[in-house]
């Protein structure tokens, strides 16, 4: 199983997946547009948060970092008058430097993600869609954002007029990323109920894995992250109307419309206008069973689409 | 005053001089021959404990660090398999992740230790050595070690044949370094009771800096670092009978021997013998008092050598 996604909400489908699949067989294809430097240290939000899910160590109540951090380093930084915009765990530290420091040593972030997994005991396979920058920029009404300037120091309040995939055209997809789209033995491939704007396009924008999509003989399913008209967290819905949509699953079918077999809606959203091969059932992830539900909803329309 | 210190004993000895003087008078010129790269981060050990120590930071039993600090980052990396020889804490993390990210942005390590002691309102000045790096290694009986690789991950047990200040001759004073041991205004120049061999030979190897000690119109008083025959902390004892030296202070008269013109040695050793200007205290500095009476005996000492 195939699975591309971005953070939290990504994350916790992936989580249930592993309760219905074995791990082994597990492919997360990772977003990496949010990507970025800071303080020298080289972070992957999405990557970390896959990490953190899947090993047991995640916040359950922030959505991102580890439970139990400390904030010792954060404390220090502000009394040095260093920059304290983007919080930086104590433990969590460990993954930028180590990553930051392996990746000066000429090591790629497939491979040194692979490390971490491995070090973790997680035996799902963790691929970021690239090893090349990518950053994710955002035009809006005050000026182009650097993601995390929107995401975290602005809280997404900026209008968002178009979101743009810096360094897209040149770059790679990451190790691994095509043969596992279009391997023969992958069942089924789910996008994940992330931001599509803002965690799946980066991925989609990587040249080469659309159609690797296309050309898969797996179908693909994406699970829609409207859930009653609303996102679940995150800035999905406000971007869908800054962008001039209505907040509907519709919006995310057309949106995926060439690349998807089939779109998984919650129970609460009309799904009635949809041409697409379609399933309903809750989709709010909240309890580890929840979000096996979900993956085994995606999972069962996927199999209703095998050719 | 200007002082050349080391780490440990070294601050001790400034921190005593700030009971006596004020601390805008006093300049610290500080080894950066234990400065090392580790995990991709700039770490000044002997700038980091002054700081520490006249900051009122300092973890007062084990000499270096912060007090009160938390070691999640060092848990962390050790899950991830990380390199776990050398103790990063949490909050002292901070200091390295910005120096570094500092000084791949193009500063200078004078004026981001300036910057620093700015923060925690740290008046006395703190010039390193040299901005050029000048690593310290040790020729020993089981061949080259840097210099974390002989102190920390080898507890200092391999017999030292020889001391090597790699880069030394490349090396320029750092700012301000001269221009303190030379200005007329300075009225004395303190050689702290740190290891000579491992913490004050690496400033003087320096080019230039030796120059300016003989030319200074302000007398250099050292303070041995022998306490009753032996050293107060570290190996600076063990180097000396490696080095083939008895441990007494004529041995620190005879390093020192063109550089100073006065030598503070410890009521429990022999000074009989020593043909240099110098006078005896209790140089042990357990308390804050202690540390002030040994910085006042220095000072008194190089009074009457006054030309």
């Amino acid at each position: 199983i195939v699975v591309l996604t971005g953070g939290v909400g990504g994350a916790k489908l992936v989580l249930g997946l592993t309760q219905i699949v074995a791990p082994e067989k597990i492919c997360a294809i990772v977003n990496t547009g949010d990507d970025f430097r800071h303080l020298g240290l080289h972070i992957s939000p999405d990557l970390d948060t896959l990490l953190y899910t899947l090993a047991g160590k995640a916040n359950p109540v922030a959505g991102w970092g580890r439970e139990g951090e400390s904030w010792n380093f954060m404390a220090a930084v502000r009394s040095l008058g260093g920059p304290d915009w983007f919080s930086l765990g104590d433990g969590d530290l460990a993954l930028h430097v180590l990553r930051s420091a392996r990746l000066a040593a000429g090591e790629g972030l497939a491979a040194i993600t692979a490390a971490f997994a491995r070090s973790w005991n997680v035996n799902v396979t963790m691929l970021p869609m690239s090893e090349d920058p990518v950053p994710t920029l955002l035009d809006t009404e005050e000026g182009l954002l650097a993601f995390q300037d929107y995401f975290v120091a602005r809280r997404c309040a900026p209008a968002v007029r178009r979101v743009i995939f810096d360094g897209a055209d040149r770059a790679l997809p990451g190790p691994g990323v095509i043969e596992a789209i279009e391997d023969r033995q992958t069942e089924a491939i789910l996008i994940a109920p992330s931001n599509p704007y803002l965690s799946i396009d980066p991925i989609l924008s990587v040249p080469g894995i659309g159609t690797a999509l296309r050309r898969a003989t797996a179908p693909v399913v994406a699970i829609s992250p409207i859930v009653g008209g609303a996102a679940v967290k995150g800035p999905t819905a406000k971007l869908m109307q800054e962008l001039g949509f209505p907040v509907s699953p519709a919006v995310v079918a057309a949106h995926y419309s060439e690349l998807i077999d089939g779109l998984l809606v919650d129970q609460r959203d009309d799904a009635s206008g949809l041409t697409l091969a379609h399933a309903q059932t809750d989709t709010l992830m909240s309890t580890l069973a929840d979000r096996a539900r979900v993956a085994e909803a995606a999972l069962m329309l996927a199999q209703r689409l095998v050719p």
